[in-house]
């Protein structure tokens, strides 16, 4: 299933009043951060998840569930809560304390198990079919990646034109949407962290495969494979991924922090990375946006 | 001494290469946040700084001497460095640790000395008589005060028609020049720490007087003495100055890292204190900016 722009401008409709239009800032005539990490609940989840419960319609008595990494609940959780539905979420015991907390403080019904992302998802699919929930998933619905996508859309309308935009890849909402959104106005480049390698090893193999999942930003990267309507979205559209290592990731997120004074988490840091590391290296004059798409990060480790 | 418009024009052509143009976060039609915090040095002193050393014309051997609760000293630095030119900068003792080794990563000559900024500077004037550096006072100077309010410039350039912007003050540089940039096409609502009211004391008596200084905000808003030049600029356009509590700053620093995932310094988050606390309320409709000026902090302490 392929997600079109026709998709992500209906959503962006939908979700207009309830998401912040994250800032850009212009760094350089050559590269543009765009700071989603700034959205409510501190990353671009809450896109899909407003698009997702809005296009449900009438929505069941037990309310809506999720499973994530942490980021996807938060963003559920908030738009369950700016929508006056009930949230339950489930999340993988790897994840950070910190979100964990923003979730309860969100009103939400937290349920932490599993090591890890799909362990807490199939604990969610059971208690979804005992509940008559429904289901968000994090990445796996045309109408979560179409959300995902109107950062994309935003994003065109704040700039001017860009050749490329580097987005980081978990399960694949973030950057199917974007390739919808962006419909060929620009190139898109996966980056995926090397521990993590959902779209490279999906590009690989022909579709979605089972991947290893570890490293500093599985807490919010670490799904174990490629969602398919990422993967028909992007393949149709032929985008690359470019990987990362754990140290330019690091390096990128205390060079946000030190350089703009932008908190991100790991993920948050993972495009950046791929230009810092060299992974990608844009052509002379070629003018890249770098989407910073999360900062729930404890902060105390920016020090 | 009063600095106008055209200053301010002048001095946005002199610096517009050197300069971030920060984002603005449109949050609802009332509110905007203008994050100066993400300037170059992590606050928005680079302006005055380059404005002032690139208005001087030659240099001397002996390079810039400024004195410095931080923010200024960093801006001087980061200006210097990038227009390699030497650099001396005096803090005082209350400076956090965080800003002295920035300075000293801009490649600066730092002497940590006095309690409150008013010793630093004494030290850092001495000191410029020995060697012919040329001063950059924190606010103290025309060109300074017109760097300071390219924000304001810049502002009324990305944002639609607003009424009223809140600015934290200290010496007074930020808010007189963003006074000028305004020239009444807003409104300008003056923000200062309840322990350290320079403006508001010198409103009261005609003229900068000498004010107690302390509190959180002391490392970056501790003037002791509002300047000439900003008073007289702010006093001829009737700005107004409230007062906020310190537990009201405390608080919205945290408001801008919970909700917006902001990351501010307390002096940063001054102006925002206002609105939170009711110190400022806006009427009905108001299109109120706020700006966020510094993020000099360390980040530990915002978990």
């Amino acid at each position: 299933m392929v997600v079109t722009r026709p998709d992500v401008e209906r959503a962006a409709t939908r979700i207009a009043a309830h998401v912040r239009r994250t800032p850009v800032l212009e760094d350089t005539p050559d590269l543009t951060l765009k700071l989603e990490l700034l959205q409510h609940g501190g990353s671009f989840k809450a896109r899909g998840a407003f698009n997702r419960i809005l296009a449900a319609g009438d929505l069941p008595e037990a309310g809506v569930i999720a499973a994530s990494g942490g980021n996807h609940g938060v963003g559920v959780a908030y738009a369950a809560r700016m929508l006056g539905v009930r949230a339950e979420i489930f999340v993988p015991e790897i994840c950070a304390p910190v979100k964990v907390a923003g979730l309860r403080a969100l009103g939400a019904h937290v349920t932490q198990t599993g090591a890890i992302y799909a362990e807490a998802y199939e604990a969610s699919a059971k208690r979804a079919a005992e509940t008559g929930a429904l289901e968000i998933h994090a990445y796996e619905h045309a109408d979560v990646v179409a959300g995902q996508g109107t950062v994309g859309l935003e994003l065109l309308e704040q700039t001017g034109a860009f050749d490329t935009i580097l987005v980081a890849v978990g399960g694949g909402g973030l950057v199917a949407g974007i390739t919808a959104a962006l419909d060929g106005a620009a190139g898109v480049v996966a980056v995926e962290p090397a521990l993590i390698p959902t779209l490279h090893d999906a590009l690989a193999n022909g579709g979605p495969v089972q991947v290893p999942v570890s490293g500093v930003a599985a807490d919010a990267l670490g799904a174990s494979r490629l969602g398919r309507v990422a993967y028909d979205t992007v393949a149709a559209a032929g985008i690359r991924s470019v990987l990362v290592g754990e140290d330019a990731i690091v390096e990128a997120r205390d060079h946000l922090w030190r350089t703009y004074r932008i908190a991100a988490e790991h993920s948050g840091a993972t495009a950046m990375a791929a230009l810092r590391s060299g992974a990608y290296t844009p052509a002379p004059g070629e003018r890249v946006v770098v989407l910073v798409c999360g900062a729930n990060t404890d902060p105390s480790t920016l020090a």
